[in-house]
C-alpha cells in the first residue's frame, strides 16, 4: 500500500510502498477515507516534536476517519464495514504508531470511536483532532460556557472550530488572527469583533483567552487581555519555550493552563455536534497524492481552515 | 514622627521626619509596634515592582501590626486601644499610600482585621503577609489539602510559611532551597526530604508545586516537577519576566497559576493558626532604626526567615 513516512528532521515527507498492516489481537485495520494535515505534523519534521517519535520510518497523519476493514481477535465493538474515527492521541497512530497517511492503518480498538451518521469522512477526520482539541480546550480546560466572555486567538483549523464551538456554548468571542485574508471569514462565524493582535485585545478583561497559536508573544498578549483571576488556555505548540510576563501572571492572578488533545468523550460530543450542524470545520481538500505538497503550504501558511486529504 | 520613606529608584531607604497622619472619615490610625520587611521592598526600590507606587516619596511598610490610636468619622467597628493588623494588599498602606515603617499609619477601617488574643505583634505583622500570601497560594490557589503531595520552592519568608501550612493542612511536603544554610532548619519543620534545586526533583510528579521564589529557572522547573494536570502556583517576583517550557506545560496540561497576597478571610485564617500554636514564622527582630540596612540584608540573602522591626 501507499504511505506518505517522515525519515529524518528536515526532510520531506516521502511517498512509498509498503506493506499492508495485519491486526494483532485487540487491534482493527482501518481503510483510510480521509485524513487530515496538521501544525504538528510540521513540528515532526522541523524537530520541535520529533522527540515524541518512538521510531522512524513512520507514517504520520493522526486524524483518521474511514471503514474498519479487519477486525483482530478479542475486538467484539467493531465490525467490517463500520465507519469509525480515530481521535489523535499520543499514544496512537501517527505519533507512537505508524498512521493515516496511507491507505489502511492498524489501530488498538479501545483508541477508536463509532461514527454517528450524517457526518462526512472530511468533516470526521478534521473532528478528531482540531474538533476533539479545540472543544477540550474550550469546554473542559476553558470552562467557557453560556455568557463567557471568550478571546480566540488563530484562526487555523482548530481556532476556527474552537471559536465556533465557544459560539454553540453561548460564549461572546472575539477573534485575533494576524492573516488578515481570513478575517471575512471570522466575521461570517458570528463573532462579536476581529482583531490582527490580541495584543490589540489588551483591556477587554475577557474570562478566558485560548490560545492556538502558541508563539509566545501570543501567550504573552492574552495574559494581558484576562480579567483578575482570568484564563489563558494554551492549545498550540508554536514555539516549546518562550518568555512571558511571570509579574503580570501572579499580580493578577491568571490561569495559564496547558490543553493537550482530548478524551474519546470530547470527540464523540464533537461528532454530535457536527452531525447537529452546529460546528463545521472550513476544510481545504485534496487528493492523497498530495500530502508532502501539503506540509509545505501548511507550513508556509497558505491553507484557510484545514486540510484534508480524501481518498481510498 | 519618624518615617522611612521611598524616593528614587536605586536609593535607599531615608529616614525622615513627617508629620503624623489624622484619619479621614472611614480611617483609623493606628500606632505602629511591628513590621515586617519584605522581598517586594526590594522590588519597590531596584524598579521591577516600582511601577506600582502612586507617588513618591511614600513611607513603605505593608505587614503592620498594632494598636488603634484614633478612630475617624463613621468608624464602628473599631476602638481606640484595640490590636489590629492591616493585611497586606495592592490598596493598602506601604503600597498605595503611606505605609507602615512610621510611628503611626492612616489607613482605611475596611481594610483592618482585629487580632486575636496571645499573639505577639511580631508573629502578627509577619501573619498580613508571609502568612497571608502563603495561606492563599497554598489553600486556596493551590487547593492543598489531606494527602496532596507538594513541593514547596524558596523556604525564605514566605516559604517556611507555606511548608508549615502545607502540613498543617496534611499535606507530604518537600522543600527546594538554594541556601543550604536553612536545610536544617527546613527538616525541623517536619519535611519530607530538602533539596538545593526544584530541578532536582523533576521525576517525582508532585500535585502541586509552590514557587515562592520566582526566578525563571524555578517556575520552568516546577512545570518539569508537577504531574500531568499538576498545578504550579507562581507567587515570588523574582523577574518580571522569563522564559519557560510552554511546550512541557501544553502536553501535560499543567495548570501555571499566580498568587498574589490574599483576602482579609484568608489573614484570619492564618492568625487563628498562629494564635492555635499550628504555625510560626520564623522572626529575626530588628529595631526600627534599622530598617534601612534591614532592606540590603534582605537583598543579599542574609535573613533567615522573616525580617520583623518592632517598635513603639
Amino acid at each position: 500500500m501507499r504511505a506518505w513516512q517522515f525519515t529524518e528532521v528536515g526532510e520531506p515527507l516521502s511517498l512509498r510502498e509498503v506493506p499492508a498492516p495485519t491486526p494483532t489481537a485487540g487491534e482493527i485495520v482501518v481503510q483510510v477515507r480521509a485524513a487530515g494535515l496538521c501544525h504538528s505534523d510540521i513540528g515532526f519534521l522541523d524537530g520541535t516534536l520529533t522527540p515524541l517519535l518512538p521510531f522512524r520510518p513512520i507514517t504520520l497523519g493522526h486524524e483518521i476517519a474511514g471503514i474498519v476493514a479487519t477486525v483482530g481477535a478479542n475486538v467484539e465493538e467493531f465490525e467490517v464495514g463500520q465507519q469509525v474515527v480515530i481521535p489523535a492521541a499520543i499514544e496512537g497512530p501517527g505519533t507512537s504508531m505508524d498512521g493515516g497517511f496511507a491507505d489502511f492503518v492498524a489501530v488498538p480498538a479501545r483508541l477508536v470511536v463509532p461514527m454517528p451518521d450524517g457526518v462526512p469522512f472530511d468533516q470526521a477526520a478534521a473532528a478528531t483532532d482540531a474538533g476533539l482539541t479545540s472543544y477540550h480546550a474550550v469546554a473542559i480546560q476553558g470552562q467557557v460556557g453560556a455568557g463567557t466572555r471568550v478571546a480566540v486567538v488563530g484562526l487555523g483549523g482548530l481556532g476556527s472550530v474552537g471559536a465556533q464551538i465557544a459560539l454553540a456554548l453561548g460564549a461572546t468571542v472575539h477573534v485575533a488572527e494576524k492573516n488578515e485574508r481570513v478575517h471575512d471569514f471570522a466575521r461570517s462565524l458570528g463573532v462579536d469583533a476581529v482583531v490582527s493582535d490580541i495584543n490589540d485585545l489588551r483591556d477587554l478583561e475577557f474570562d478566558v483567552v485560548v490560545d492556538f497559536a502558541g508563539f509566545g508573544t501570543t501567550t504573552d498578549g492574552a495574559i494581558h487581555a484576562v480579567r483578575r483571576g482570568g484564563r489563558v488556555i494554551l492549545v498550540g505548540l508554536g514555539l516549546a519555550r518562550a518568555e512571558i510576563d511571570l509579574q503580570a501572571l501572579t499580580l493578577n492572578e491568571v490561569e495559564l493552563i496547558g490543553s493537550q488533545a482530548g478524551t474519546k468523550e470530547d470527540c464523540a460530543a464533537v461528532l454530535e455536534l457536527v452531525a447537529a450542524r452546529r460546528i463545521a470545520s472550513r476544510i481545504t481538500a485534496i487528493g492523497f497524492e498530495d500530502i508532502g505538497d501539503g506540509i509545505g503550504k501548511l507550513e508556509r501558511g497558505e491553507v484557510v481552515g484545514r486540510l484534508v486529504a480524501t481518498f481510498g
